[in-house]
């Protein structure tokens, strides 16, 4: 498999930092995971915006000669040479500040960041989505910027994990009584027959799939409204989804072993789910390729 | 300048780390950062006591064969290797849950941690202490596990390079009205004539010369307290210092412009840097060595 690395296309297995890089010692960057369909990026633009607003809220310049846009060509690049050209596939991209001696404070101006990319064959959950997916609660106790999408995960790895080992798909996360998104996902919850999502605020990482969902149940005139949902509305609601670009639309129908409604996945999410795929295709569609 | 990495000493420019790593990836390991003198580590027990904690918080399995206790030889070697043999320096220790295709769940059990030592000169910061340092306040942002000392450490990077941005030692960080501590140091200040820490719970992660101190303190006979210290506390605390492991006993002079006091490092800040000193000295006087 061919990754990407500071400016060099390489085989995987010669892909490495240092062990001075400051994603490997602090945490010390941002991340994006970009879908792809027959090579094309999804919502590239989107994840574009979002990774410039992280490396601006972290100070972290790109290399002399780098744009992101130049970032969109390469992931593409790596479609092509890992034969991901057709069907679905992710890109990964990470930008860490760079290797340095360790300090805590930033590296001396010029440092040049280290940036990563991969691609890989997406396998999506369909399986799983046909008979919807269990989810537990559980405290979410991240740092108060959970709006950057950066590579500090460990109170995500461990809640996912904490999923895992109950045999659940995801874990959501709550915290004052608000369940703010899940590990890996952002929440909808239908309350009230109103779709609901939190707001994009400190306190979510506001998912790409989130975006273009809530512009989808507006296209559909579906009610829909960015208010927290609360853990007392998740007993109650109709339906319960998490979003991501891995899963798309995946129904929730079991929330720490209780069903939501009859335990079965609802015709929102299956109508959202439909309306996302459409969109995918639509945009992933190449002109003039058979 | 030679470092521990997997089992083998290797030079600094050699030691690489996949970029699968989930300390890159998630930031998803745990470190320490041991005192030396001499070549003697000190209080190299507590530090290998935190670990083991921070490992088992984390569900982080050692390899087989390689006892904790073995990290302790190890970093003597490497003391030894690097000229360190005499004056001070530091050992850094960082193990993550290793390498493998990034998912956030743990990966499969028997997956091999990543282990990484290197030894470092250590300057101390003499003259700093000598005149005080200064400090900003800022938001503790961090997350509800602040008691781990893992390498989620993008927050203590942001919050230490505002102090460094404005021309201070160190950031204290504000949480709920209380000063929990500093960015990579314990807070320790003098209110009402009693010496006061916050409490070891999860929103601080108590250092070992914080530990060493408080005992100090009391073989001193110096009152003292863990209690919080609230930021109106700190406006009229006749003394505040910082410690940690890599500035010993630090006192602080200016808190955002505005003196402690009036301005000079004070006399409970000498006496326990003294105390310090002299314990430093004792546990790494090697015997029989001239």
């Amino acid at each position: 498999m061919t990754v990407y690395l500071n400016g060099m296309y390489l085989d995987q297995s010669q892909a490495v930092v240092s062990v001075d890089d400051r994603g490997f010692l602090f945490g010390d960057g941002v991340y994006e995971v970009t879908r792809a369909r027959n090579g094309v990026l999804f919502e590239g633009d989107r994840h574009l915006r979002r990774l410039r607003r992280g490396l601006e809220g972290l100070s972290i310049a790109l290399p002399p000669g780098l744009e992101l846009e130049a970032l969109a060509a390469i992931s593409e690049r790596l479609l092509q040479e890992n034969d991901l050209g057709t069907g679905d596939a992710t890109v990964y991209l990470q930008i860490t500040r760079g290797s340095a001696p360790r300090r805590h404070q930033f590296p001396p101006p010029g440092t040049p960041p280290t940036v990563y990319l991969t691609a890989n064959r997406l396998v999506l959950p369909d399986d799983v989505r046909s008979r919807g997916a269990a989810a537990v609660t559980t405290a979410d106790v991240r740092w108060g910027r959970c709006d950057l999408k950066t590579i500090n995960l460990l109170p995500n790895v461990l809640a996912k994990q904490q999923a895992v080992a109950a045999g659940a798909f995801e874990a959501l996360l709550v915290r004052d009584g608000i369940v703010t998104e899940g590990a890996s996902s952002n929440l909808f919850a239908v309350v009230d027959g109103v779709i609901r999502t939190h707001p994009a605020t400190n306190r979510i990482l506001a998912g790409i799939t989130r975006e273009v969902l809530l512009e989808l149940a507006a296209e559909l005139a579906l009610p829909v409204a960015q208010d927290p949902i609360r853990v007392e509305d998740l007993g109650r609601a109709t339906e319960v989804m998490v979003t991501a670009t891995t899963a798309d639309v995946m129904p929730i129908v079991h929330v720490d072993g209780r069903p939501v409604r009859d335990g079965r996945p609802g015709p929102v999410a299956r109508q959202l789910h439909g309306a996302l795929t459409r969109r995918l295709d639509q945009a992933t569609a190449r002109v003039g390729v058979k």
